[in-house]
């Protein structure tokens, strides 16, 4: 890190945020077909310790990350220290799944947390010469979170060239959601069709030893099996 | 936080970040200054805790805080394990001041480090029902990094606005940047009338007991005081 940066010709190696649910394995299993068909090192997995109630996510994150041969890079803060949000604060119980898709954003709403996410995932993707950030978000069946959305993304990229070097030098880190416009039902086909170890991923919002089937992220992973006519294969006992 | 969110009108406090220099210490003066005259309470001051070579920082922080009246959150992640960076890794040596605002970035550049701090800042003041977040960057006597533009802080503010509740109920968390367009030498006026405790503060990037003088923040420092008229309070011994 001495010499002058890469040339962006050189930067083929790309970050993929990993948390261990269905959509961020899917992302990662997206990112790690195009790698192995474009001759690229395998992604790098990004995961946040952040003080969730649902730890299995991390053991899950690493597990998926191990299964499909990346390394892995976890980054720990205490956003439970600042509160505010029933995943990570246990005073705030998570609710059972309501209508999904309406206007109102749900108590396990973390503040800012892909604001926070994909702000670190630039700083590593500059910092390790990495091209592009890989984010699992979905728009469509998803719990109505404002940093879901594809006009956030949009915004934060601008925000991202503006405040890197690498964007200031023409070669900003490129950010880059291929879930975001998909349904439930596709994103499982599609992590189907890659490869993703769907066994391994965990959706559930509570911190228990299986999923609940109750939360809404439950609820929304549930809907998107069946609708692809698959079963979940992290049920199987 | 079980209710629903507060009324903009409620959310008197302020966050300011706050790393123990000379900038954010006078932005945090000016924050205390102007919440007594409203009758505000004192702002939070918010401190990473970065992996930084100049650890001392941290300590002038927390003594600032406490000299100004106002409670400290320090947020800690490790950037020296994702690297890239002088004022984290000690395989990159912090070179001496040269030409000031030309056109490189120099490498004591953190990757993508406003764009983080400033998402974690409104992700606790989301959190804790917090107005606004104060920033003391500066982009006339700098050391050229692109996070402390203007530009990249208006593209901030909209990927903010977009990415978080607030955002979507119309009353956003406001970042300021009161310094922005300041000289070291109004910073340093600014500072003295509004009583920062500018003998508490550090500004150098090395790590040793006392200042290197040599560094580019020693440099834009000593030449802030010298054109203010005011000796330097952090150099009597």
């Amino acid at each position: 890190m001495t010499g002058p940066p890469a040339g962006a010709a050189d930067r083929r190696g790309d970050l993929v945020l990993v948390s261990g649910g269905l959509d961020s394995t899917t992302c990662l299993a997206l990112a790690v077909r195009e790698a192995a068909g474009t001759g690229a090192p395998a992604p790098l997995a990004l995961t946040f310790d952040y003080g969730q109630r649902h730890r299995v996510e991390l053991d899950r994150a690493a597990a998926v990350a191990g299964w499909l041969g990346c390394p892995q890079l976890v980054v720990s803060f205490d956003a439970s220290r600042w509160g505010g949000s029933a995943l990570t604060d246990a005073g705030i119980r998570v609710p059972e799944a309501t209508a999904t898709g309406g206007p109102a954003i749900p108590v396990t709403y973390v503040p800012a947390r892909n604001l926070v996410f994909l702000s670190i995932a630039v700083a590593v993707a500059e910092a390790r010469e990495l091209r592009r950030v890989h984010i699992g978000v979905n728009a469509l069946d998803y719990s109505g979170y404002p940093d879901c959305r594809p006009e956030f993304l949009d915004a934060f990229r601008e925000a991202g060239r503006l405040g890197t070097r690498r964007g200031t030098e023409g070669t900003p880190v490129d950010v880059v959601a291929p879930l975001v416009a998909m349904t439930k039902e596709q994103i499982v086909r599609a992590g189907v069709d890659a490869g993703a170890p769907l066994e391994l991923t965990w959706s559930c919002y509570q911190g228990g030893d299986r999923p609940c089937g109750t939360c809404d992220a439950c609820a929304l992973r549930a809907r998107g099996f069946a609708a692809a006519g698959v079963p979940d294969p992290a049920l199987v006992t």
